[in-house]
């Protein structure tokens, strides 16, 4: 680790961060300065003014995202300021051009008021073709996330919700295959009732799964439950746990088909793997320690294991999801990520992993599978269009792969 | 001029405007990802955590800066609104790269309200090595920076102001030289009282001007002066026109040793430059028409004549000053850009034209003299140095030219 440290260090020192501006056009003369500057500038200026969404033809804002975060949740490292947090943003802005065609700008707000993050975002909107919310605390998260999505006309989408729940949906659509199971017919125990848990649970739902329980430090949230909860864990009461299942981790999880960890390492054990349901998925996704490692869970029966780790198999990245996704609502000027951009996705992702090649340490696609970002951004265009929040409908599906593989130059 | 709109609209349309991001570090493999991305990225962030600045070794912040509008004083179009306002914010950032080696990025803000733009500004903070205000209508954009300076640690600068406050003091500078006059002996008459007049007037009398009448649409402005004031023209009838002149430009441009316009074209006549002093010295800023043609100020006995525009001698471009500027100040990390920096940047300017070159069509170098920036950086850093608002005393004038040209390529 102290290796790995020295060695980070010097690589972020050497290379005095991560980004940089590139120029499109050149200005080595007066001609250039005249068409990039004044006084030909004015022409377009004058168009966006008359009609303002030519902006996506004559400036570069259409494929501008923003990685806005406050610096309240980084990694796993908490709440270290704003500032602190600028590296991870630096490197998700290098995750978004390299493996989406995306221009990304990291903004790091030092600010924990969750109405100046909402009103700094929306005075920013002419800038940016989209927002990407990123390592902010739950649940300032989510209220962020829910105002802006009212007020913006571009894509809002905290990635360490969504991005994560499409991943893990992607998963389980390839291991319900391997187990011969339907999302109607799972019971689903999701352990962490954070920012990516509550999102993991909501999309697992809109996939057709009826029987999910979320819990936290305290066990199955339920309706009626009244210790530590709050109105997002009050909303999923509503939505969740139809049976009333209450009771530690260990007693709920009896019976279960799904294990979905966001929480902590080591919580599962061995035992609480053998009283779920025959072939049963657990995805571990607690970083960089697992609930309970692979090779403890297949030992105690079960079929599939996923974690976040790329030195194990299945490994739950992100970076399979959100470049891609945004890649494709913004090649259609879309003003949302909807549900049905996510759940397109994940698909996109799940599809990738042929029948052939599918096997319990073969889930989901490797983070370098240059596959993945064209099929997911055509996939998320063709649902935005189909859903309406396309402000482009003359783009098909093949045209976003194809002009995903130019920018990626594969 | 359609030819010129056809040919910059479709310059926008086929770059899809004008700016991308560039990654300094490769992601090919795992080992890339464990660097730029987790878990190395912790280790900077722990740095930063610990010690706020250590930002600057870890990150890309020291080089960037934020371009910042809101779109009410775009180039003479006025107030276009804030995304009509990117292709020029766009085009400044581009100016910045390849004049100054600085990444720059725009930041169009949807809001004319002071204190939104103040705070917004501030939150961002810790994203930025500085802070270029553009194109920000007066007199907001006085009370922008004015706030701004007083609560940021880094530097602000609104170019309208102050970059063509340098850019006139370096014409001056050598102007004077070939009329044997100095700042503290001449009578300079500016025309114009918006953001560039008020600080062109602040940086000439710092320069050592005591005689400097500021004129607007009623004429001289004096102490005592009722109609059409403004704090800010009281502020300036305080420190200026110690002889109380009163009465229209014609007036009080009689007897002047020199005109320094950023008004309106054709404002001053022949008649006008003939009841100046001997060997008048006529800066007619106007864009893109001068408040008189060179040739006919000339013609009135004028030994020196600038403009703004590119197809005369002596083009007053603010391009040979910012990209400097904001280059000698991240180099040393400086706070501020302050007064003494502007005047060290005038001079550095002024001293590219030698002795033997200096006559009435060659006071200021061309735009594209590649020996601008690195002579502009290093003098800026050492004032800033010696004023004592770097926060790198460690470098030396010869680094920072240097380094400019290794990031120039030349």
């Amino acid at each position: 680790m102290s290796d790995l440290r020295e060695r980070a260090l010097k690589f972020h020192k050497d290379n005095e961060g991560k980004i940089a501006l590139h120029c499109k056009v050149p200005v080595k003369n007066k001609e250039d300065l005249t068409m990039a500057y004044t006084p030909g500038v004015a022409e377009p200026c004058l168009e966006i003014n008359k009609n303002f969404d030519t902006i996506y033809d004559y400036t570069s804002r259409g494929n501008w995202v923003a990685v806005v975060t406050n610096g309240t949740a980084v990694l796993g490292l908490g709440d270290i300021g704003a500032g602190a947090g600028l590296p991870v943003m630096e490197g998700k802005a290098v995750l978004f051009k390299a493996f989406g065609g995306v221009d990304a700008f990291p903004i790091c707000l030092d600010t924990k008021d969750v109405d100046k993050i909402v009103e700094t975002v929306k005075l920013m909107e002419p800038t940016f073709g989209g927002i990407n919310l990123e390592d902010i605390k739950a649940p300032e998260c989510f209220e962020i996330e829910k105002k802006l999505k009212e007020i913006s006309n571009i894509p809002i989408f905290h990635d360490d919700q969504h991005g994560t729940a499409v991943v893990s949906t992607a998963c389980l659509i390839n291991a319900l295959k391997l187990t011969n199971k339907k999302f109607e017919g799972i019971r689903v125990v999701v352990n962490g009732a954070g920012a990516a848990g509550i999102a993991i649970t909501k999309l697992l739902l809109k996939m057709g799964a009826k029987d999910i329980i979320l819990c936290d430090t305290k066990g199955a949230i339920y309706k009626g439950r009244t210790a530590g909860m709050n109105k997002y864990k009050e909303e999923i009461a509503e939505i969740t746990n139809p049976n009333l299942l209450q009771g530690d981790l260990a007693t709920v999880l009896k019976g279960a088909d799904v294990f979905l960890g966001v929480s902590v390492a080591n919580c599962v054990t061995q035992e609480m793997v053998k009283s779920m349901n025959k072939d049963a998925i657990i995805m571990a996704m607690a970083n960089p320690n697992p609930e309970i490692l692979p090779h403890l869970a297949v030992e105690a029966g079960a079929k599939v294991v996923c974690t976040g780790r790329s030195d194990f198999p299945n490994q739950v990245n992100n970076v399979v999801a959100f470049p891609g996704i945004f890649r494709g609502a913004l090649d259609v000027q879309a003003k949302d990520i909807n549900d049905e951009m996510k759940m397109a996705a994940a698909y996109a992702i799940a599809e990738l992993v042929s029948e052939e090649e599918l096997n319990p340490e073969y889930v989901i696609p490797q983070a370098f599978d240059l596959r993945i970002a064209p099929k997911v951004a055509a996939y998320v265009a063709k649902a935005a269009i189909d859903t309406g929040v396309a402000r482009r409908t003359d783009v098909t599906p093949e045209m976003v792969a194809e002009h995903t593989k130019k920018l990626l130059g594969i």
